[in-house]
């Protein structure tokens, strides 16, 4: 029996959710929700994806455009075991009590306080903290980013002060600026430290910055080491990560657009790089202090997490299992 | 028995080709050029594309990378039918004598002068021109842009004026600016008019502006008429025009933005928006004035041109007949 | 005795038309107005400029922070001759019935409707039309821009269609995108040729794209000429139009870049480029049709005319006195 | 007797470095020197500065221009006591030999390498090591910002690691790109570390970015402790640092971009910034480790350093009173 898996929000995060659903052989796609009728709305119609409205209040907005709904999301959510909350950040909280009225588990993301789930999750780190659970939050992006390498080390990690160069937009939000400028969060450190100890306990700091650009997060990652590790240590431990890959400015990776190049290349669905992207080059070991910078694909990374989230709430899958699953799934290469 | 084609220049639009004659069943993909090993090569390696080295001088930079090729373009040409031209502007013409020692077809791109070869070539509009040629040019993304929709309608059209606003630069490309500022070619009309010319006889002049973006190039067109013509008449034509399609401001298309979202939406390799983009709330007609707006995805629209211009110069296919299994290929939407 | 002037919002547009009054020996500034205590209140205060808070609603904010302002609104409105209202489009019809009611004269901006005043003015093109009136409106600054160099040329045309590229942000506003995408006015011909009408009868169509950069608006002219012009009747015609500069790409003005920059190098403050910049190499005459390309330097082309607008509500000055004695305190080149 | 100051390239620096000689009263600039007749050369003559060509190889240029030169640089070499060499990084060393040859004291801007002076120059650090040299080194816009604030901790420096994220490319410089990406410096530590040490002495690891921005560049600066200091002793010590200003986003210091405004606002010359800007609310000690966050004017805050270099160098001031005399002379706030 497939898991029935429902949508609230059918965005950025949540397209890709859905898409992900789709390629599971365990899982059941029921429904996804649209506050109104847009291109991405007639996209899930003609990909035969049953569309609700996300409220009753959104219902004219459908029948103006003679765009026909199935219902809103309480129907869906009578229809489901689980619900994907990928609605903008903040909503998710206000939305629970109707998922707990609904009696269905619920998947937050990382826009959401800590609070508002059981447990805030990373597959790879605490697959095991989500068994049985009703509601888990899947990480943002940048901590996602941070927890997969961190969690890799974190056995010689004394401290890490992690500096996010953050994109200030997505390519298809046009609203959001700065064209021009680059804008600190002044508070240091910034509050993505806190974030990752929801799902490690690991001693870190950081700091942020939103810049022009729409493709990708970069992290610049400084980590004071309580055990001695080499730059060849390093290589050989984020070689054997899952969901992390190493890339080489000396075969042309210059810059973020060449990581997403490269995904372009691969033909991924909506140029998706689901793995968090080492530069080989900047690892280096200076005394007991480990540097590297990585990139975050902000789009995508939390996609296969949702994926796992969901098979360890239900308890049909150990942990290496369901990773396994999804990553074949989705065609992440490791 | 197949054509074998041969790409030298395995960047933007090379690799794109390339993968388009993967796709053609009377089509056979012989080997790709490359100037030195960065992932776009190993990439074609791992797709078992043959790759050679573009010139016997850039032989070091692969032997020390350890990057076996399978000759150079010499050893390529002897292979090949036809030989598509995707270097840099202006490259292929130095490169012609090279296809022409070899006695191989060759098709250049709109980097070069028309003077490079016998036809300028957009299907839809001069397919028969092209048939048993030698030596075809594709013209430019722009130019393609704008005989897509003008020759739909040339009956009509007494004088063109368009106004080309460009991306500054690819979305690998990291090198070129401007970051801020915009930058006329000052000199009016711009070469694009003369350029369409050389494709269909049409008055038109065009004036042309750089911007700080990536994803498509915007062209706003006027046209004075010589015969009536209404704003349903042209979405009628525009509808029922191969390679252009109508977009909607009111289903969310409100910028280049959305756009290239759709085709992500679409699952398109590399994100390509193959047809060109017409706003239809653009579409208007005051007086003997006919006004739209539409949309180039520089990176490949010209891609279905060239594997037309192959059938063509062959004589394998007739005009529609090619088109038609053209766009089948490439999921090309009408 | 001299003009008291207030000046509503003391933003982009209002603190540069308080630094211009602040120029005149006909004139004296008697307060400016914020919403908030930012750093660009404090400059106010520094400079001795008196602050008085938007409306009773603001007044908490200053209080909090420690900010004395001298009053609000209608204790300003009590002590000056007219006002200049600098509000964000939209507000300046709002606040009118409260400048009504004090009995004061008011100028609006160009991102009110031209019903809220008795004139749209440019100096240059209609002075005498707002002699002795109460409400003028000075037109925005691409409107500005468009008028000053068609009114040089209007007997001489038949029709004009502006294509303006438009900045997405002014520099110092972080909130709006895009950031990476163009984005059309999709209706054609767009708003702004009718508010070109306002000031001068031309028949004129516009279309108008934002473009990801904050400097200078551009605009693309074709004019249909009704009488003979050559390139160098039209070249000789701005040079001696006033508020109307020639730029050589010749002599390194590539872009908006370097014309901004120019006025980096006059020590304008804050680069004001209170000139319309025409690129000399983009005049063309070609059979009937003229082209020309301009740049709009949007934070202070308009700066200029809020000053002459004063002058003519008050009937102290003819138009080419104004004109001059507004140029020669501006610096204004000619 | 004034000292003849001489400037080799008229571009961002030189015209600022220029500008600056002229407000000095121990100072008299004898010329600068210009590649090509750009507007930035017809606007030194305006000005009535003696333009000299940079080399015999440009006088056709100037000649086919119709702009007469005073000569070439070695005859302006003759006329100066001191040559400040403000030409495209790595071409100092170049011109060395022409300083040389021409008995010049010479000062280089920090692209040349430090070996090509006796000493790297930051006033307020070591003014006393330049004193009576020939050859002084002014360091580079990043580490001239990294010396200011660190010099004035220095006895509580232990271990400092900065994260820079870099403007693109200049306001007027639109070659550069990129428009939509991120670039690390992948060797980590990186360059800028080791320059900082060419001043003082201090234990400096650091990480570099270029962001698709052109105004400002952005420190993000940790610092681990060796003795205790609380933020408030960081902000008294800051306040009591020349040419270092702090900044509270509470008044509206949201990003780079306010910062220029208020520089704007300030009607500084070219909206320079000679003043290293910190945010007050990003201070912050947290255990031993203390952060904070700061902003670069890479346009302008190395020309304060060029002036007091020079005096130095002829030692005809001590250090406080040079530095309080470049001050008052360029309207540094404190």
């Amino acid at each position: 029996m497939k898991i029935k898996v429902g949508i609230n929000g059918y965005g950025t995060i949540g397209k890709r959710v859905a898409y992900a659903v789709t390629k599971q052989d365990d899982m059941e796609l029921i429904g996804v929700t649209k506050t109104k009728p847009d291109f991405e709305a007639y996209r899930a119609k003609e990909l035969g994806i049953p569309v609700y409205a996300a409220s009753e209040e959104f219902l004219p907005r459908f029948e103006k455009a003679g765009f026909e709904v199935e219902g809103t999301l309480n129907d869906l959510l009578e229809k489901v075991d689980i619900i994907v909350d990928a609605t903008p950040g903040g909503m998710g909280e206000k939305n629970k009590q109707l998922y707990e009225k609904a009696g269905v588990k619920a998947i937050f993301q990382g826009g959401e306080k800590a609070e508002v789930a059981q447990v805030s999750f990373v597959a790879q780190a605490n697959y095991e903290a989500a068994l049985g659970k009703d509601y888990v939050r899947v990480v943002s992006c940048n901590t996602t980013g941070l927890v997969r390498t961190l969690n890799a080390i974190k056995d010689y990690v004394d401290y890490v002060y992690a500096v996010m160069i953050r994109r200030a937009a997505d390519p298809n939000d046009i609203k959001r600026g700065p064209i021009n400028a680059i804008k600190p969060s002044v508070t240091i450190p910034s509050h993505h430290g806190p974030d990752v100890q929801t799902v490690i306990p690991i001693n870190i700091e950081t700091s942020a910055f939103v810049v022009p650009t729409t493709i990708m997060h970069v992290h610049s990652i400084m980590v004071e080491l309580k055990k001695p590790l080499t730059r060849e240590d390093v290589i050989d431990i984020f070689e054997n990560t899952t969901r992390v890959l190493l890339f080489e400015k000396e075969k042309g990776f210059e810059s973020t657009a060449q990581l997403i190049e490269f995904a372009r290349d691969l033909h991924r669905e909506w140029n998706n790089l689901y793995e968090i992207a080492v530069w080989k080059e900047s690892i280096n070991v200076k005394g007991n202090r480990l540097f590297y910078i990585q990139a975050v694909h902000q789009e995508s990374d939390v996609i296969p997490e949702n994926i796992d989230a969901i098979r360890a709430m239900f308890e049909i899958a150990e942990k290496w299992e369901s990773i396994k699953k999804t990553n074949k799934s989705l065609g992440i290469l490791k």
